[in-house]
């Protein structure tokens, strides 16, 4: 007798990302699709003497059980950030760790939304979130990001609708690059907040501003109706799986329940290894080396399109985060670039599957995991098959 | 305005467990709560060598990004110990690695439930995995577990009624340390194959038989319609959260996809420690010292037992696993012991919680995590306890 999926297994969306890391793994292949970081940034003897220290010194503590939400020294020292960096006040008992972000848009879709429910993200938005959303089947409302950040009409329409909840990513945006201005998040505060939607404000790339942050976090501005999400995975090792959520006090005693519920609880060894780690480092100095570095490979990324690619295409200039978005000419099929390339050993990620509507002649580019080698010659196999393609 | 909290949200249960973590933390308290393994089990020069050996040999691939699925060296691991422990037969990409167990709980609730759903749960059951599956509102059917496993005629019910999942442990189970006889096995096999009702059986004690593993799986009888779930919490790490699941060909894409949108992957780091451990280790004969071990516990616990605790108590002698299930006279309610036992600083796990109906006169006791001095002083304080209580 055959079994039954539930609805939620039917309805989860393949991602595309993580089968790309598989491709991307293949022998001679140069990555510019994905999201890792670049390991040429990981500090390994830093990661090394951490670790040592933890198993030297906490060996029993690191490999036990510890508490569903969290290693509480790591809570106190990000709650301390929170009110240093982000901008808001809160309690570490606010604080839930967890096994990397994807936890937690997966908790606050399960938390949050019944089959249905109107559910507004950005338009292109993080497919890998999206991707978890899509086990609850909401109704998604793409709401079109464009240089400034989210279009103020289509969100208001959105949570006019009875939105649940807006997922969105204010600095340097995944996957087109953007960052809210000012007047988009006093918008998206004006319209979201006491509205009955939450705002999920996923802050991963918030700490990679190569000038520092550029703009007040959504949630110093609503925090009653705001849950930040973030992350180490993009700063010190994805690999950890350590991220976490700030939630109101009205969601901390659920939001706890629901995540032992799924998770038991994460990592105690990472955790600790994470909070040994910004302890004995200057991780303000280490975060303006990741800066500059990402800075630095931006412009070799940058100055090989500019080197390398016709006319016919078009690109940003971040100002933070790991992403170029490339417009290929309006009415073009990018997937068909992606296919060429693929011949040309070069991987890159079709914008389309991060898009509620549109977006077929898009491709995110990533310049955070190719060495700068990888991007001359990767930039070449680019360049020839947009000639090919477009002229 | 306020924001309404799903339905998975507001029927996710307590758990009790966690909770106790954080009592049995407290100074001076003596703890036969949780399911903590015996830090003195722990070898922490092993786990060193290979924390180390991994961080010098593979530094970034420990700390990136790895598949959805898990590091593909540890799942051949696995593979192969199902085939030669197992006895069954399964690829490695039937091996799905997982942040710890109650994330294959979680999963398996996700992939196959929808509200109000029958599903059936051995009576009394393992908490955690019962919260877990709460998140998704069934119809819970407690089947009741007696010594030799447990009762096919309300299993046989439950499945008539349409049950979609069984969950079961079917060695050394959590709580009541019992485990199914061959007859058992065979009858559950008979029920639950071909029904349309998925298996769940939970490995996670089977390794831990003093005498070696006392049954066969069920998924080796009915593989079709199990999905077996392990982890190395019990055996090496609890902290280091790797477990894995090992499901049919006919759901290796759906769990797949749906593991990643729940988690995006597993720790990588972790995963690879692991894996280093049980490569430059002989995992069976590190086994064997661990079932001595706790044999050798359980062993000072149920002397301490004899000694000190009245005729009015019964409890019974596992042959695995690191749990005593102690009954209080019929009519109790063993919270009061439960709350008597804290003024005396000792910390145990009420047994009312792990039922679906019934229990109330029960008490689950872990020799593991406890020394030997603690468990001679903790005994004194449940013998009094239990005389002034129940004579």
């Amino acid at each position: 007798m055959e079994h039954r999926f539930s609805r939620s297994a039917e309805s989860t969306m393949d991602s595309f990302i993580m089968s790309l890391v598989d491709v991307a793994a293949k022998p001679g292949m140069i990555a510019f699709a994905t999201g890792l970081p670049d390991n040429s940034l990981f500090d390994i003897p830093a990661m090394r003497k951490a670790i040592d220290d933890v198993m030297a010194e906490e060996p029993y503590g690191a490999l036990q059980y510890d508490t569903a939400t969290g290693y509480i020294p790591l809570r106190k020292r990000i709650a301390e950030r929170c009110r240093r960096e982000l901008g808001f006040d809160t309690s570490w008992e606010n604080v839930l760790m967890t096994s990397g972000s994807q936890v937690c848009f997966d908790l606050m879709g399960k938390m949050f939304l019944e089959h249905g429910d109107v559910m507004a993200v950005e338009n292109p938005g993080y497919l890998g979130a999206i991707q978890s959303y899509s086990a609850y089947s909401p109704d998604f409302r793409g709401i079109d990001i464009g240089p400034g950040g989210v279009d103020l009409d289509q969100l208001s329409e959105a949570v006019s609708d009875g939105a649940r909840l807006f997922y969105s990513i204010p600095n340097h945006q995944n996957p087109s690059g953007a960052s809210y201005s000012e007047d988009v998040r006093k918008g998206v505060a004006e319209i979201v907040g006491d509205s009955g939607c939450m705002l999920i404000e996923d802050d991963a790339y918030g700490e990679l501003g190569y000038n520092g942050r550029v703009g007040r976090t959504m949630k110093s501005m609503i925090p009653e109706d705001t849950v930040l999400t973030g992350s180490f995975s993009k700063t010190i090792s994805p690999g950890m799986r350590v991220g976490w959520m700030v939630v109101p006090d009205w969601m901390v005693a659920k939001a706890g329940r629901s995540l032992e519920a799924c998770c038991l609880q994460s990592n105690t060894f990472c955790q600790r290894v994470i909070d040994r780690f910004l302890q004995d480092n200057d991780y303000d100095a280490y975060l303006q080396g990741l800066r500059r570095g990402y800075a630095r490979k931006k412009k070799v990324f940058l100055d090989a399109m500019e080197d390398n690619l016709p006319d016919t295409v078009s690109w940003n200039d971040p100002d933070g985060g790991m992403f170029v978005w490339l417009r290929t000419p309006e009415g073009t099929d990018a997937m068909r670039l992606y296919e060429r390339l693929l011949e040309g050993k070069l991987v890159v990620m079709p914008g389309r599957p991060f898009h509620v509507r549109g977006g077929a002649n898009t491709i995110r580019l990533n310049f955070a995991t190719p060495t700068d080698e990888q991007i001359a010659a990767g930039m070449k196999v680019l360049g020839d098959a947009c000639r090919e393609l477009y002229g």
